[in-house]
């Protein structure tokens, strides 16, 4: 049996979650709680140095991380059915996609910890929050722990993010959209189920208008049919807010 | 006949040159200078709008850019002499090891851009600095340029990025040899090939005493390996200072 160390809302999880659903394989669900920082305690250090769900640990107990490499992996191990374009120029396409939206996580960022992160982390003392700082091995992840416990994103900054997840990832979805079905080809791969946990943010907060058929009609249509996949409830890709 | 658009000191560009020259694959050469933002110019953009090289134009005229995703295309596509680990567990460590390495870049780029880009940046007036930040789509590239063209990094911020390439990279090669002959395994891989535009940056510039018997001896006799091949030569890794 498969054992997931994941986050119900982290991204990355509900991208491993996802390609999962669609192999058809179970897996031992193990919670990591972001906002109590269990990602960075040293029982999970101790299975992960790196201090980043999600984490699969397989059969044979050696374990993986980072979701582009453990989706690959699980295509690669569990090839039906193929999430993977047949030919090289279509999986090199589809690796440009996940890296591109890898690289826009920043933004997402600034609206998921708005809330249960922003909850608990704003409740710390200063000692405490130098304390849990102190834990995390990245500057990027520090100073957005820092920003959600003591200092929110203005409007401004929110604005910025929006305006790139709209230009940077929905308007270039559209486009791609107009030549194939799917992200990488005419197929449904893992550069689609990479970009789920971003539009479902997008259109359940950061900017429903424009996962619309007014505006943006094809990435309207492909998340319309991503919802209806039945790996997609199994996934448990739910609300974030309330 | 492939194409390729490269810059001889960019790293990226480097890693795909030796991927080339490990298969024997030969190329029609397309230099763009970057001190002179032909990345960013008209002619360029109409081939790859994201404004990057390497950028490799196939025989059949489509495109790809992003060194780890050309190579992968590479080694799929010509796969003698294999450069990926044979197991799908393998080739998972070895994408874990590149997205590990290309997120160092910025560590790299604060002692690369101090040479020939400096020399140009720095003459341009306020008005041709304005013009030219225009034109770059990152954030952190236009910041990099910024400070290359009137604010130098600091001594302070040189040795924090020193520190980042040796723990990150150094340090956690040496670790990794401790256990396998190359980087992914037990064979020469794309992973050692993403390592080695950063360890002769290191070992020639950066910080030299570290690549040595004396303070990482599986690095260093992985770098003298990797300097034995034939292919390092075809591929024209040359210094960068001088």
């Amino acid at each position: 049996m498969l054992t997931l160390y994941h986050g119900w809302k982290s991204s990355a999880s509900r991208r491993v979650r996802l390609c999962l659903a669609e192999k058809g394989l179970t897996f031992e669900s193990k919670v990591i709680d972001l906002t109590k920082m269990e990602h960075h305690a040293p029982a999970f250090l101790k299975l992960n140095p790196n201090g980043v769900i999600p984490l699969l640990i397989l059969e044979d107990g050696r374990s993986l991380y980072e979701s582009g490499t453990i989706c690959e992996y699980i295509d690669e191990t569990w090839p039906e059915p193929p999430l993977r374009p047949a030919d090289a120029y279509g999986r090199a396409e589809m690796r440009n996609w996940i890296r591109h939206v890898d690289g826009l996580i920043g933004n997402l960022i600034i609206f998921n910890w708005a809330h249960s992160m922003a909850k608990v982390a704003t409740q710390w003392s200063d000692a405490e929050l130098a304390e849990k700082l102190a834990k995390v091995p990245s500057k990027e992840r520090r100073e957005a722990w820092l920003r959600t416990a003591r200092k929110p994103y203005t409007e401004e900054e929110r604005q910025e993010a929006r305006t790139k997840l709209k230009v940077g990832l929905v308007d270039r979805m559209e486009e791609t959209l107009r030549h194939t079905s799917w992200l990488a080809g005419d197929t449904y791969s893992l550069a689609d189920i990479g970009a789920v946990p971003f539009i479902k943010r997008i259109d359940e907060e950061i900017a429903p208008e424009e996962i619309t058929p007014a505006k943006h009609p094809r990435v309207a249509a492909w998340w319309t049919a991503i919802q209806s996949r039945p790996a997609f409830a199994t996934a448990k890709i739910g609300p974030f807010t309330g």
